[in-house]
């Protein structure tokens, strides 16, 4: 997605990440989570929310949007149900630490949840989905963000891009065995991408975003938001989908509701934003049992990998390009655009 | 979706499906819980998933795919999960069960799952996610289906249209105090949509459905399979959404996945399909509070249905096009295409 690059080892790039947070103030668990959670992204080609966003994370850090060193309050309702209050950290702690707790309690009780609030930014929902799926649970996360995407038939910006990502845990060994992994946002494609295509000077494609009145259009600079995912056909669909990440992250969990959330790149920096996240555990024991579950997943995703492409396509399983990504960065590093790669002395 | 339709009033149409559903033998349970589904779609505009279903449970009632006589067996492996034996009867006896008993057990611990195995096609997901809504829950209801749907860049039928529905409780009263609500297919459209088309002698739409090739095809008589929900530039989102529907409806309750299962239109009418289904329901209470849920949700709701159409456009809440639907048929009576009238003896 960037013009142009500088490729960085692994290694190095997640102690430059490390050493950037550091220096912003924030503590030792943040740290950890945040690079965690951002290395994940940009070991899998998710690059927009990768390494990218470390500068703007240590922006408000800075500026006291977000607490670099926060308290986090786990409050268990029921043996399935807890409620996570976040004190104003970076998002990816609080995200990680209630996949962990939901994972822990769907091991007891077979599903569990967990809503946060008081929340931030928490960067490649995916990363949340894979910690659940390595645990060896089938997992939700998703959360709300500040509005840039229309509505179906709407002139406004309304819900965030609103991601949700499912893992899902696959046993066994070799490149088939990781888990099947979905990150998706519920609009068209990231706001980021129409940054991008300004820079190139390049038309967009259809049904990505549409100007200020309303209406569909390919120019970049004309664009004034993104469409719910699904387009002008299906953006029902989206736009639905975008509202129920809403509804479970901020209306169900106490966190502020997209069209109410203080802009993520606004000059505004100092007051947090209480953004919302939302997370399921599910423990395959407790309903078919776990070696159905297993068997069941090898022969239907066996089944998936060959089925018949159309010519000159590629029929995947959800994480299968994700982990070819990861496999070929691990051997060739990393590429971090020139901006964010000068911002962490790389 | 009809070219020709007869029009009757609600109580009417009503005494016909349960008349018709009692001749096939279905016992008096499956004959309530299959009419008020059937009902709920037709009452709210969902044509394709309601009487018009009629004759053909009727008809695999009479051929022994589907249990007249069911006697489902409810294992509870935890305070918040459980296992649904359907015993190979109608699909909405079993999915109202569950949303019943997963409602319930909400209420005990915050969430609760079904998984529902040994199961039939149950019509319209939304009958299930409005039930748990009016029951005080978020409330999610899945299912998986026979293969009709292409993967991205496939071209194979693979997974089912494999439905996703969620529904939210409003309190209060007048027309937005109706629950949100969403009833969405993981494929383009309905299956039954392109062979109208194909009656009608008229062009689909772009990005509905692909040939036995795998190419897009605007030609009904040359759609051999649909393509996933974002067609062909998001279609990975749809594709991907539809095998999490089936990983949580089949693989993880021990019923059949798409691939693998009976055409729901095929000769075989005498085998059971083992179809699953997978329900969630969640208390507000056991999160941000049962109040601050609603004043988050009507605010949230209000500045939905306030905010600004592009022209010629109407910004709805999910379920608000449905109620306007049911209000008029209330009044004017439900359309009932002639072949399904004539079945019906209406």
């Amino acid at each position: 997605m960037q013009n142009e690059v500088r490729i960085v080892g692994t290694a190095r790039l997640e102690a430059a990440v490390r050493a950037a947070l550091e220096a912003a103030g924030a503590d030792a668990p943040s740290v950890a989570a945040t690079t965690r959670a951002v290395m994940h992204a940009s070991r899998h080609g998710v690059d927009s929310h990768g390494v990218r966003l470390v500068p703007h994370y240590c922006k408000v850090l800075r500026g006291g949007r977000v607490n670099p060193t926060p308290a986090m309050t786990l409050r268990r309702t029921s043996p399935a149900a807890f409620s996570l209050d976040a004190d104003d950290g970076l998002g990816h702690g609080a995200a990680y630490r209630a996949m962990e707790v939901a994972c822990e309690a769907a091991g007891e009780v077979g599903i569990a949840a967990v809503g946060i609030h008081r929340s931030s930014h928490f960067g490649a929902a995916g990363a949340y989905a894979l910690a659940g799926a390595e645990a060896g649970r089938v997992a939700l996360a998703m959360a709300n963000s500040d509005s840039v995407v229309a509505l179906h038939e709407g002139a406004q910006p309304f819900h965030g891009t609103n991601p949700f990502a499912a893992g899902v845990p696959v046993a066994g060994t070799g490149a088939g065995a990781r888990p099947w992994l979905l990150d998706m946002a519920t609009s068209s494609v990231p706001l980021n991408r129409v940054y991008l295509y300004r820079a190139l000077g390049l038309a967009l494609p259809a049904d990505v975003a549409v100007d200020a009145g309303g209406a569909m259009t390919a120019d970049p600079h004309a664009a004034a938001m993104l469409m719910p995912a699904g387009g002008s056909q299906f953006g029902f669909k989206g736009a639905a989908l975008g509202g129920l990440m809403t509804i479970l992250s901020a209306v169900l969990t106490g966190a502020t509701a997209d069209p109410f959330v203080i802009p993520m790149d606004g000059e505004e920096i100092a007051t947090p934003r209480n953004i919302g996240h939302f997370v399921i555990a599910i423990d395959p024991a407790f309903f078919g049992g776990a070696e159905t579950f297993q068997s069941a997943l090898s022969a239907y995703l066996a089944a998936l990998r060959g089925s018949t492409p159309r010519e000159g396509g590629t029929v995947m399983a959800p994480g299968d390009r994700e982990w070819a990504v990861e496999r070929q960065r691990a051997c060739d590093g990393i590429p971090v655009d020139l901006a964010t790669a000068d911002a962490l002395g790389l």
